[in-house]
């Protein structure tokens, strides 16, 4: 018998992103890698940057496990350090912009960020606002036009890149399982949990979305997904594995989205359904030359939003995760046969969550108590029966930093406990029915607040829509729908229940009528997280739900 | 500080292909995953006939570690090994078909095989002539027509089958270095050597493949490979990452070949120059309806077949590896601008071993005496300084069986040592000159047989050809040809001298004249090892060569 052996075998190395552009800068040195307004950088001009960057931080004796935060837009540097960072074995933290400077001062202060990169806007905003406990040095990034404002109190990036030897530091890690970065939960509910990532599972993650979404040298992706969402769904590296075209975008806006798409061929783009449909709202917006591939997550698009992009000839591609699941986890995966189907049905079917990636191991949804042995039970195979969907495997997170006791809620029973509530469907593709806190439960009934979300989506008139739970005292909750439409006078009583009544039929063509919402609020516009996760928690709050306080 | 932790992290699984399987069995249950002859399996049911083959070895006590030899065609029972032999951790040996009795009675010896699978003809024969030590049981494969002879002694598949229990196995695996299979080198100079290939390596390997090879769902995959040599370049499970489809053929013939790509749409396959000459040299050979692409190693392609191949609408993608690296290694990646060059120069380019593959880490070429700290030092970067091909990472094997001595000899260095000798071009593509055993080192100057053979290729009449060096007392060597020409009368002493003054002046206007053959030598046919390798040693002794002791 052959002994297992744990230790490492032959000449194996760590599996590390850091491979990736260093494959790419010798194998593909003049190919651009990364565009970003003006400048433009090649695959060899990229890692030559990134390793004068790992060198100005090594110059400060920062090393192996530091953690350097970025609050930046989406730059040419933030994607810089996605390789530099590690290069010397520290750790990226990558910090969402439209966070409150209190908010990006508890995360700076949580993960003990030796340094912080970021914007001079923000900064300004920030450093008047709050005082950051941990951080020594404070860098200054260029804007989107390139140009860098000083600061007191800060150096310039230009100035900070000077500062560094030009050593030749290795591409490559002592070991798989180092954090490479840490990501912080939105923090809806509570203080946001610092997840880390490994390099181990980072590269598994990238190479998976070169799988799933088919991303080749030829891809030209335009990052309308923020970098600092789960390290940009892992697509920094991903897209270097292939040796792709980065085009920076620093806001999401329909003019400048088409620019790019007509002038630069952009093939790929990834965002959550809100980008999607500032795509497609656009005025700009036309039939696509090209094939043009948008990954979309975040939250489900509803199959109203896939119908639309088809339409203009493009083709989403639709994942599903979490901060703890390094972004996508799962993919609505299509199969071929399905394009026989209506494109009203086709769409349903990709709205779906659907199965693991490749890389991205098993995916459950289980029932509320495991079995006497302790096991977790799966719920039937029937779309019907709603149980919480566990994940585990290489594309789960390492655990939450510094926070033993979060970690192990998040792993009970040996998996990932994702807080979402889905359905197992008959061909083995997961549909997601709602958060667990989002879940209305009425007279003894899980009523799916996405179902009927969807449900009013479908109508011409709905431009936006929330539907959250509030106390009943007959049925313990009742669904109420918050919306934003097109031609109302949302001061005009009439006109509102005129509406009401116009969504009310629509509803009762589509779903069992004890689902059809008690009320229907209009307002002009949805408060969303920076990811463009509405946010429930305040609609619930502004209307008196008991679960406003979790 | 985050510390370093070689222990797997939070909710990791071990890397396996054994996944691929699962999951491919799982969302594509109904897609079409192998068909060999009239047999067609879908990935449920090759899924199931996995499992099925893994109880029935389970029922014999087969556990971890334990080897299973496999001595079969391109068959659908071979492919079910590739899943079925590490379900339960065992060891899969798959042999050369091609080897004599004595060949294969080492390999189950040596190896320790404790079931031997095979085909009732190449049975009848191995038992004829030799006796196994180590094998219990005998278990007769169907043959090309789906039958299955019965033969004293031995268990039909069909029986063996049936002994089971139909326990449901879990598609993962303990540890990832774990060995799943042992691949015999095909030992030209000395007895085979048996490369261990681990789960992880697999894993890498397989993703290599589907990324560099643009393996997908819509892949119809030839098996002009023999699915015995390194595992079939680990495609039985890259194949199975994208859920494509799999045709077995049982012997490399060019009307069966032509017959599956017009009526089934293959749009690719693999194999050694020698079969891509069977298939563009056929009778049926004509015009590509749909993309093709050719996967091509264990020679280089010279650049007149690249052109051939073009010629037809087809694709050559050539790897370079060897079985110590789980076959593809480096690849010669094409890029976009080639394709302005005159067809002759891009097949020149194309013929090049390249690039290290994304998951295959490190490929250098290196001096044959390391710097004075012992490290390896890189020939000139100038496509003419001539070192050993070192590779390491994940694609180098785990070493050779109960071969300590051999595995430290081959890892002098930190590196694999290939034994190939090469340059490293100025755009950092490797480019092989020859064996480092073939090598032909005449009044102190390299000269590469390869690169002379290549010329000779592009000779309209030349249909196959080794050059070799023979000894000489005044240039201690000096190269000869031995050709297999069309149009000649090799008994016809006027014929053999016209043709060989024609081939001088063909070779004088490609190459240094001190490179040109001091003789010509006509045959029918070269021999040549089961993988399609000129068998040059057998070619020395012929000629009185005295590297033919080694």
């Amino acid at each position: 018998m052959i002994a297992s052996n744990r230790a490492r075998s032959g000449l194996d190395l760590p599996l590390s992103p850091l491979r990736f552009l260093a494959r790419a800068a010798e194998v593909h040195p003049d190919k651009v890698a990364v565009v970003d307004g003006e400048r433009i950088l090649t695959y060899r001009a990229f890692a030559a940057l990134a390793s004068e960057f790992a060198n100005a931080l090594k110059a400060r004796h920062i090393g192996p496990g530091d953690r350097i935060a970025f609050l930046t837009t989406n730059s040419l540097e933030l994607l810089v350090a996605h390789y530099a960072v590690p290069l010397i074995g520290a750790v990226l933290v990558a910090i969402n912009t439209r966070l409150s400077p209190a908010e990006v001062g508890y995360i700076c202060d949580h993960s003990g960020a030796a340094i912080l990169v970021s914007e001079a806007d923000l900064l300004s905003r920030l450093l008047a606002e709050t005082r950051l406990e941990t951080v020594r040095e404070i860098v200054v990034s260029p804007d989107a036009s390139g140009q860098t404002v000083a600061l007191d109190g800060a150096i310039t990036m230009a100035d900070f890149l000077t500062t560094g030897r030009s050593e030749d530091l290795p591409w490559e890690i002592d070991d798989e399982e180092r954090v490479i970065s840490i990501n912080y939960t939105s923090g809806t509910t509570g203080r946001p949990k610092g997840v880390m990532y490994t390099h181990r599972g980072a590269y598994l993650a990238a190479l998976g979305v070169v799988l799933h979404h088919g991303l080749t040298y030829e891809t030209r992706y335009l990052w309308s997904l923020p970098m600092f969402h789960c390290n940009g769904w892992c697509k920094p590296w991903a897209l270097a594995a292939v040796a792709a075209t980065q085009y920076c975008l620093r806001a999401v806006r329909g003019p400048v989205m088409w620019d790019l798409i007509d002038k630069q061929g952009i093939n790929c783009m990834a965002g959550a359904p809100t980008v999607v449909d500032t795509l497609v709202s656009a005025s700009e917006a036309h039939g696509l030359a090209g094939p043009l591939t948008i990954i979309c997550g975040g939250a489900p698009p509803s199959p109203a939003m896939i119908a639309k992009v088809a339409a203009i000839g493009g083709r989403i591609s639709h994942i599903y995760g979490l901060t703890e699941t390094y972004g996508p986890f799962a993919v609505g995966e299509a199969k071929p046969e399905w394009q026989a189907l209506p494109i009203e049905e086709q769409a349903t079917l990709l709205a779906r969550q659907g199965v693991a990636m490749v890389t991205g191991d098993t995916i459950r949804v289980v029932r509320a108590f495991p079995d006497k042995s302790g096991s977790l039970v799966d719920v039937a195979r029937d779309g019907t029966e709603i149980g919480e969907v566990v994940m585990r495997g290489n594309l789960v997170m390492k655990g939450y930093y510094q926070d033993d006791e979060a970690t192990e809620i998040a792993f009970a029973g040996g998996w990932f406990r994702s807080g979402d509530l889905g359905v197992m469907q008959p061909d083995g593709y997961i549909k997601i029915m709602d958060r667990a806190k989002d879940v209305i439960i009425s007279g003894g009934e899980n009523i799916s607040t996405i179902e009927i979300e969807h449900a009013l989506s479908a109508h011409p008139d709905v431009v936006d829509v929330a539907v959250i739970g509030v106390p009943d005292e007959k049925w313990g909750e009742r669904p109420i729908a918050i919306l934003v439409v097109a031609d109302i006078d949302v001061t005009d009583l009439g006109s509102r229940d005129a509406k009401s009544s116009e969504l009310i039929d629509h509803l009762k063509r589509r779903i069992a009528g004890f689902k059809v919402p008690d009320r229907f609020e209009f307002t002009d516009a949805l408060p969303k997280t920076a990811t463009g996760k509405v946010r429930k928690n305040e609609l619930r709050a502004l209307h008196g739900d008991r679960k406003a306080a979790l």
